[in-house]
């Protein structure tokens, strides 16, 4: 592919490099990362650690953001300046890298239950098994070794990596995609004490996940008490994440991986909760808030906030906090010292 | 079902509305949530957070504890007075949707090896896998995608929910729940250094479950070097949870989700342990010991004793600590402040 | 077999018991547990835990290192001296309790795509499906289960445990250990904003395991964006760990059970991280670095430092701190008494 298409692709600006015997006409071959590029290969500056790199890479071009400074000022290789430059890799990805798709029909190995509903131009791999009652909607995808249950509903265009369970009664949208090993619908974790043993709660509701839903591989999703657990469109879980029974996602959230959900939790649209964070159960979180990494919430916490640390309080603050905890012991020495000195004027 | 048979049902006292026209012969046909509840439906109350939908929601009975506070002070609806309402709950979801029963059978497209033993009325789906020398109890319900190794043994009335692992040499006792995903008997992590490099410790030993465990989906139990892990009768282990090789769990206890315990840890009966608190190996925790969510257990615990915070400490005094944590910034201002006035004073 | 094998087998110094009418020909008959060996067992001094158990043990011989302070004093036992008794163990185990050897062949209830290329002497299970342009080596062992996709490698003598997912274009060395569920080559965890939504970047590179690596049960591996995320040879990964696209970990590194690494961070060789840390993206950690349980990493590590806490620090300073972190409110007392004196002296 030559520059030129590139740079109407990701509808930037080709900047050229200074040298003499330039070559706009070079053909771009791959991408690359910035450091792992050679000649023939198109790279992106994607995180302020690359910037040694921006001289030092062997790419034949480069993408970069409208920022001045970012820009190589002895450029060796011909830049394209776009304004996201995420958004113009994604879109050279798939024009260089189209995914696969895998093929049409369902496997003879496949067992599917004959009340079963299955749509058009589906895949479905071998040792899937679907239950009874579900709807299996059109061009999903089933890889090997995937687990439906019963009463499930799978929505246009969804994929399911192998080795996932999807379990009775769960909903699933359009566009979702699971990753492998992820459990929907397993049973909520609740009891109730009688005579000190732990008597099991029943779990009789569902999942629903809602559109463009992503769920990352090993993550579980739990089915609720009564009612549904919700996945509102557009979120994006992350693997290895844990979400109880009758939680509420909002639309547009990121759940970073290993975060735990705990019950009944409510969480807003866009919000953002990064890694191995965790919430206790029946908090409400505002949209737009974000919570940092490891953060301990046990607390509401308003819209548009960021949190952080254990337990989780305003970011300004923690980060505050957090960096004088290593001064402790230096601390108590100061104040050992005005007691002592206190003394002495006494 | 009728108000009053749901009454009789849950050993509860009915509580009428107050209003004129009140039909005690309602019909009850769903029960919901307190705030989804409508016409029809009878709903509990069951956190606090609920409180002001007491007044406000439309279902047409709800569960209440005997407690004078709780109950709808302008009762707008019927309320059942029971000394536990999530026991209420639970015999009223068991009565409005009772739990399928797999089919029962051998699936066809199951590969059970000829040296393995199968008891009555068993329930194994398609693409189970059973190895050789393994007994499998009567009603055992093994569901699609599961393997079981060599050597295992299953108690009558266990659950293993798909895609799960049973590894060599596990015994499973009886009426035990393995969720979706949930690993039992992988090799534990051991590693002794013999010229910079890692020797792997070969792991010989089984993992041993009680009657009426439950092993949340996507959980790990390691099996041991030698003898065996251990989790005795009556505990419930959520999803994610982490069990190193030979660790010892006492009776009904209750790990939360995401937790991880080092091998050769003891934990002894009705020990709670909160979501995504880990253990170092080693460790002996008493009976009945509270360990906070996200706490960082370093040491023994005494019976009884309720810890959090990191390193774990006595929750009463770790909670004052870590509430202290955000006025850091404000005492090093303070001690500035003090520095500064006694140089004055001398 | 005769303790003077067993002294042999282990390179050890037999040590008699003291007593009268000692057999240094006993048969030894069991490896047991120091608390639980019985007459006829071996066992293993492994943890200063165990110091009162030397004189205690029922076992007829104990294995201890070269300290003078180990050996039990009033000697009840035999005892062999070694230089690494864990290694002398491994070597035992392997005696006692060879691993059983997978039957090699094909299941008929495998489903190979007739583009894969499969070596001499596989053992391939029931319910295995591998797809197109895989190429699967020599004395391979894939349990029941076990997805491979499109144009995978696996190395000579690997062994990939049940419900594991192996996804397009990894590429696994020899000798590698997967353990069961565990999924290698997920989608990674990448998104930008478009219009307020976030669009997916697809992750079009692969996963590079080294030779001898081992991964935990249910730990999941995301594949590149573009280039390989990589774990060099040698290094093992316990049960539920994350690691995110494009981490690259150096060779004979140990990652413990749910620690979880961001996009792009590099891990030196030799580098310890102990359970439920988390490591930010674009990290850079030097080789030798260990980094405690539970600690948050947000910035780079030199080599051979070790760090712990939240953010970590230097483990003898972050140690310290919250060793002082629980005498909070005891500090704000004595700051609060100097104010209140210095108010006097005023």
């Amino acid at each position: 592919m030559k520059l030129k298409e590139i740079t109407k692709l990701v509808n930037g600006k080709l900047i050229p490099t200074g040298r003499e015997n330039e070559d706009p006409e070079v053909e771009i071959e791959r991408i690359a990362r910035i450091e792992e590029a050679k000649k023939g290969d198109i790279t992106w500056f994607s995180h302020p650690r690359y910037q040694k790199w921006l001289n030092k890479t062997k790419a034949s071009c480069i993408i970069v953001p409208k920022w001045e400074e970012v820009r190589p000022q002895k450029a060796r290789t011909f830049t394209i300046e776009v304004k996201n430059p995420s958004l113009a890799i994604i879109n050279l990805l798939q024009e260089f890298y189209p995914e696969p798709i895998p093929e049409k029909g369902i496997s003879k190995l496949a067992q599917i239950d004959a009340g079963a509903k299955i749509g058009k131009d589906v895949s479905i791999g071998a040792f899937v098994y679907i239950g009874k009652g579900s709807i299996i909607g059109n061009r999903v995808v089933l890889f090997p070794n995937v687990y439906v249950g019963n009463w499930v509903t799978i929505g246009n265009n969804t994929h399911i990596h192998p080795n996932s369970t999807v379990e009775d009664r769960v909903i699933i949208g359009k566009n979702v995609i699971i990753h492998s090993g992820a459990v929907i619908g397993s049973d909520g974790f609740g009891y109730t004490q009688v005579n000190r043993k732990h008597k099991k709660i029943p779990h009789c509701g569902g999942v629903i996940l809602g559109d463009r839903v992503e769920i990352g591989a090993s993550s579980t999703i739990d089915r609720a008490v009564i009612g549904d657990t919700v996945i509102k469109s557009g979120t994006k879980i992350d693997n290895l994440v844990h979400i109880a029974h009758n939680v509420v996602i909002g639309e547009d959230s990121l759940i970073v991986a290993q975060v735990g959900i705990a019950g009944s939790t409510q969480i807003g649209k866009n919000v953002t909760i990064a890694g191995q964070a965790g919430l206790v159960d029946h908090l409400v979180i505002g949209d737009n808030a974000v919570i940092g990494a490891q953060a301990g919430v046990i607390g509401d916490i308003p819209c548009g906030t960021t949190v952080s640390g254990y337990p989780a309080r305003p970011h300004n603050e923690s980060r505050k906090a957090y960096g004088l905890l290593i001064e402790l012991p230096n601390l108590f020495k100061r104040v050992r010292k005005l007691e002592h000195q206190l003394k002495i004027v006494k």
